[in-house]
C-alpha cells in the first residue's frame, strides 16, 4: 500500500494531506486550532466519512490540549463546547463525524473529573484512527469474498485510503479482491464537481498497480451495457435504520443504472456509518456552494447569476442495494430487520 | 430570441462562434479553407448535429469557390473530393453531417456540367441553414403540445440555438412551451467533459428569461425524485431505423433514470438526423481524446498515464423513449414500424 496518509499526528499538531490539489501536489497542512480543523473539513482539505470522523476526534484533542486543566465533567464540557459545535457544524451528512464526537463526549464523562483529559483525548483520536484501518481491512476481506473471478468492478468518487484512516472501504474491498486474484480491473467514475474519482481513486489504484480506467459519470450506462462489471462498489456517508444509504451525489443514479443492467450494488461502510435513529428520507443532505458548479478549476463555466442545484449527497433506497458490507460481515438485501439484526449482533460481539 | 448565431456567412467567408469559450467570451472565428472548417468541427468550435451539417455545407461552398471552374460532374467530384473527405472524417456519429454532404453531392450531379456550381453550392448551404430554423420551429410547436401546464422539464447538454441553425431542437420545444405558458422551469444537466449545459444551455435560456437551474449529471436521480419533471427533453445525433437514439453521452443514463421515476423521455430531432440504413447497435460512436477527461480547464485532474474511456455519445434503446418529435410530427413509442411510417409519410408530404 503506497497511498500517503490522509491524516497524521505530528507530536503536538495535526497534519492533513490537502486533497484538493492531489494528485498534482502532495502537501500537508498543519493544524493546532480546532476551529481551523472544522474549516478544513468544510473546505474539503480532508473528505470521506471515516476520515472526517477521525479528523474531528483529533480536532477535539487539539481543543482539549489548548485548555487549562478543568476541574469537572461540566467544566470540561463547557470549555470544549465551542470547538465541538464548530466541528459538528462543519458538514451535516456523514454520521461518522457525530459518532466520533459522541465518543469524545463519553471520554469527557469518564475522564473529565481527573486531570488527564487532554492526553486521553489524543489517545482516543489515535485509537479511532488505528481502529479504522483494521475495520477497513475486515470490510475489504468480507467484501472481496463476494467478488467472482475475473471481475470488472465500477466505483464512484473516492472511498479509499484517502477517505479513511487507511486502506479504504470500497477501495478496501477492491484492494482485497485484487490480492485474492479475482479482479480484472476497475472503472472509476470521476464525479463532478470535485473529481475525486479522477484525482484520488485513479491515483490510489495506479500506485497499487491495480488496473483502473477513468470515465465520466455520463458514460456509466453505456459502460455497464458494454463491459458488464459484476459489481458497483461504493462507500457511504450514512446508512439509515431502514437500509437506505446516503453517499456522494450520483450514487443513486448508479444504483438505478446498475439494477437496469443486472449489475449488483455493494456498499462498503463501517458500523460507525450507521444511524439507527432515522430512515433514509430524513437524512440531512448538505447543499454545497453554487461556485463548485459555476466554476471549474477557478474559471467561470456558467453565466453569472445562474441558479444551481448542488446537493453533495443523495440517498439510495435499500431495495436497490444488494449488499452492505461492514467490519462484522455482510447484510444481504438490506432492510430494517436485516440492518437491526446485523447491528445487534455486532454490539453483542 | 437573443442567442447569437452559431454560424454566419459573411460575404465570402464563414464565421463560427467559438463555443469552447462561451459564455465568458463571444468571439467569431473566420474560415476560408474547408480543411480548417473540418478542424473546427473536430475541435468543437461548432457542435450539435444540425449545426455540424450546416457548417459542412458551407465548408463545401468554400471548397467549390476555391476551385477554378470545372468542366463536368466528374471533374467537380474529383476537385472537391479532398475537402469532402476531410469534412466527412471530422466527426463520425452525427448523421446530419453526411446528410448535408449528400445534398452537396446531389448538387454536383445537377450543376456540375454548368459553370455556376460555386454559387449554387453557397445557395444550397444557405438554404440548409434557413430550412433548419423553420424545421426547429416546427419541432418546437409539435413538442410543446406534449407538455402539460406548469411543467418542469429536464434537458441534457445543449440542443439549442447554438447546436442548430437557430431556435434549437430540445430547446426549441422548451422555447415553444415557454411561449405557450405551460413551462414552470428547466433543469439543465451540465455535462462533463465540455459542460455544454452550464456554458451554453443555461446561457441561452437566461437570455430568453426562461427559468433554468443548473445541476451536475450526478444529481439527476435525486432531482427527478424530488422535483418530478414531466419530461426529459434531449436532441439527437442519429436516430436509427429501429428507433434507437445516439445522443450526447449520459442520455442513456437519463433515459433509465427517467423511466425509473415515471418521467417521460422526448427526443427532438429533424428528419435529417434519421438514418434508415442501420440500427442502434451499429451506430459508430466517436471516442474523444483522453485529455478531455484527464484535464479540466487546462489543468491536469488525473494522474499522468491514467487510462480513460471517453465515448462522446451513447445509444438509448427505443423502448426507453416515449416520443421522438420531428418537423413532421410525433413518433410515439418509437420502433422500427413507427419510424418507417413516419419517414415514409414525411417523404410523401
Amino acid at each position: 500500500m503506497s497511498t500517503p496518509d490522509a491524516i497524521r499526528w505530528n507530536e503536538d499538531h495535526l497534519e492533513l494531506l490537502d486533497q484538493r490539489i492531489l494528485p498534482g501536489t502532495s502537501q500537508y497542512l498543519s493544524y493546532r486550532d480546532p476551529f481551523a480543523v472544522a474549516d478544513a473539513i468544510r473546505d474539503m482539505v480532508v473528505r470521506g466519512a471515516p476520515a472526517i470522523g477521525i479528523t474531528a476526534a483529533y480536532g477535539m484533542a487539539l481543543a482539549a490540549a489548548a485548555q487549562a486543566p478543568q476541574p469537572s465533567v461540566a467544566a470540561w464540557t463547557t470549555a470544549l463546547s465551542g470547538a465541538r459545535q464548530a466541528l459538528a457544524d462543519s458538514r451535516p451528512t456523514a454520521v461518522n463525524l457525530f459518532w466520533a464526537l459522541q465518543r469524545c463526549d463519553q471520554l469527557i464523562e469518564t475522564h473529565g473529573n481527573g486531570g488527564d483529559l487532554p492526553e486521553a483525548m489524543l489517545a482516543l483520536a489515535a485509537e479511532i484512527h488505528r481502529e479504522d484501518i483494521d475495520i477497513n481491512r475486515a470490510i475489504g476481506d468480507h467484501g472481496a469474498a463476494l467478488i467472482d473471478n475475473d471481475s470488472l468492478v465500477y466505483t464512484h468518487c473516492n472511498a479509499g485510503a484517502l477517505a479513511t484512516g487507511g486502506y479504504g472501504t470500497a477501495l478496501g474491498v477492491i484492494r482485497s479482491a485484487w490480492k485474492n486474484g479475482s479482479l480484472r480491473g476497475v472503472i472509476a467514475g470521476e464525479p463532478r464537481p470535485w473529481l475525486q474519482g479522477a484525482r484520488l481513486t485513479s491515483w490510489e489504484l495506479m500506485q497499487d498497480d491495480i488496473p483502473v480506467t477513468l470515465a465520466i459519470e455520463g458514460a456509466a450506462a453505456q459502460l455497464m451495457r458494454e463491459h458488464r462489471p459484476s459489481w458497483v462498489i461504493v462507500g457511504a456517508d450514512r446508512v439509515a435504520a431502514n437500509g437506505d444509504v446516503a453517499n456522494k451525489i450520483g450514487t443513486y443514479n448508479l444504483a438505478i443504472i446498475a439494477r437496469h443492467h443486472g449489475v449488483k450494488m455493494m456498499v462498503a461502510a463501517p458500523t460507525s456509518t450507521f444511524d439507527r435513529q432515522i430512515d433514509g428520507p430524513q437524512i440531512p443532505i448538505e447543499q454545497r456552494p453554487a461556485e463548485e458548479i459555476t466554476h471549474s478549476q477557478g474559471n467561470a463555466v456558467a453565466p453569472e447569476g445562474c441558479a444551481v442545484h448542488n446537493p453533495a449527497f443523495d440517498v439510495t433506497p435499500a431495495e436497490l442495494i444488494d449488499a452492505i458490507v461492514t467490519e462484522h460481515g455482510i447484510i444481504y438485501r438490506p432492510d430494517r430487520e436485516a440492518v437491526a439484526a446485523h447491528l445487534d449482533a455486532a454490539e453483542r460481539s
